[in-house]
């Protein structure tokens, strides 16, 4: 059973994989990722994969059949076990819980080699209506406080398998990096009554330096304080706390076109690199926050520079977000 | 002129190279390091760096000659700027100052292919040293809040040179992780009357699983709740806040001896990995800290798992610090 364990000084949980404890010889000779002769995540190799948990398929076809347009399945390797009680105890000063969570992979696509940035944005609608679906599915579970919904793209961004998928990890804490954006945006509220994130999207519209494009409902935009060179931000432009009930009244359509969007001048400018996109959500059991406004966080992975940034928490970033800005917006696609 | 721009939503701050801006080429073509036929760190070779400000060599020999044992200059390519005011100011609902601080580097040793892992206790006491004497004469300038101390070894951790070498890094803001660790355990103090890391040093000699080396003044541990397989810290037994005014009445002698021995079993362990080492101490202008405990933490870099963790802040470590203890502890050198 893999553990969660807190950090004792700064509010941090973190997962330890007790079971699949990984010894000094595999960091030596990392094992090359497996030549799949075949897929797994093909049509036609369902039986590969655990029973699928949700599809997009016709109507007249059954589950784990081959004719799917999206599949989400359990990670047949999960970080953390679904089976179980929390079991939080104190060791000492230090607090721990048994590793109890969700981890599952949603297949974006039928189509081996298919991406984000080359499929239509109707399918991008399908894959954000799956993270919706299951978020509110594992929502029910009551030991779950959060959904992490993510993509590793491309090796060096930690996918360890080339066709097209996006993950979710559901856990019985909320992570540090959520609970800071809440609790930020929270004091701000307190100040000024207003959602931080909407102030945001005010100054930046008007600012017009570091906005990448927009559509009817969304905007993106290269972050002020970018960590990281093009980084950006996918944000409803009207108020909302939670993922999973937009305001957009053809169910992300216009989030699916703005990440679209964002993808393909990324690929064009950066020549397809690797990244990383994450959903910052409030968290399900909380009501709607009038000062938190879920977003799409994309980092794409260029610098090895992050070496002292993991230690200190502090982020050297060699190219101003102006200037990202100006090379995605003018990207021609 | 480098800036410093402050998150909105929460406490961080990034440095932007505005400067030096890397345009996309930069990142598709990653030029390769240059093949030094002439190290610039190698003795005889002191006209090729800036004019040092600090140096272990004979009494008689003379600045930027090259009978040197350690030498410390500014960084040729600097994060920040040494010049100029900070003028800090708002910029609509956003906080910047100019990028003003010390970026140095340590030269270890003159001998080329020397690294900590194979040099003597007494050489690395010197690094301490050179530590300290840069840190306090720079203590003096009151722009700077707080001094970063820190090496990347090895490409992937961020090296660009292969002559070991150290760096250290002068802010005018402490980095949020340092302000997060001094908040945890100011509130565990407020609670018990007690350093938290003083308590950690109490339960891991009890417990005994985590402990990786110990002599009579420092020890070595892997956190319970580590974030990275392998990750191990450094911390004097006795509570001392400032690494600058350390109670080892030989000069870091012990300290020495223990970051030797812990880089020597890493080595042979894993192999020589890459690795990044964070001193993390008080601020220099804050008084004796009762409740913060400066320590060094080392960090190999093993995974390139990851991928979301940037933007969680949550961690999957692969190999338990119990297991990673054994590994290290056992290991014969």
């Amino acid at each position: 059973m893999p553990e969660l364990r807190k950090d004792p000084i700064i509010d941090r949980w973190v997962i330890i994989s007790t079971e699949r404890g990984k010894r000094p010889v595999f960091f030596i000779e990392e094992p090359p990722p497996p030549k799949a002769a075949m897929c797994p995540l093909c049509p036609g190799n369902e039986h590969m994969t655990p029973a699928e948990v949700y599809a997009v398929r016709p109507s007249n076809s059954s589950p784990n059949s081959p004719d799917w347009l999206l599949r989400v399945i359990p990670n047949k390797f999960p970080a953390l076990r679904i089976e179980g009680s929390l079991n939080k105890e104190g060791v000492g000063l230090y607090d721990r819980m048994n590793g109890i969570g969700a981890h599952e992979v949603i297949i974006d696509t039928p189509v081996h080699g298919e991406t984000l940035s080359n499929m239509s944005v109707r399918s991008i609608q399908n894959i954000f209506g799956a993270f919706k679906e299951r978020v509110l599915d594992l929502a029910k579970d009551k030991r779950f406080r959060f959904t992490i919904v993510f993509k590793n793209h491309g090796t060096i961004a930690g996918a360890s398998l080339d066709h097209s998928h996006s993950q979710l990890i559901s856990l019985p804490v909320v992570p540090k990096r959520i609970s800071e954006e809440i609790s930020g945006s929270m004091n701000y509220y307190r100040q000024k009554d207003r959602c931080i994130f909407c102030d945001i999207i005010a100054q930046e519209q008007e600012d017009n330096v570091r906005v990448i494009y927009e559509n009817k409902r969304f905007i993106s935009l290269s972050p002020y304080a970018s960590r990281f060179p093009f980084e950006s931000w996918i944000l409803p432009k009207n108020h909302e706390s939670h993922f999973v009930f937009p305001s957009d009244d053809d169910g992300y359509r216009d989030a699916a076109d703005a990440l679209s969007m964002v993808l393909k001048k990324q690929d064009k400018v950066l020549n397809s690199p690797p990244y990383n996109f994450m959903i910052h959500t409030a968290p399900l059991g909380s009501g709607d926050m009038p000062y938190y406004h879920w977003h799409i966080e994309i980092i794409p992975r260029l610098t090895k520079m992050a070496g002292f940034e993991w230690g200190t928490g502090f982020y050297i970033n060699p190219t101003p977000p102006e200037e990202a800005t100006t090379y995605l917006k003018e990207a021609d696609i």
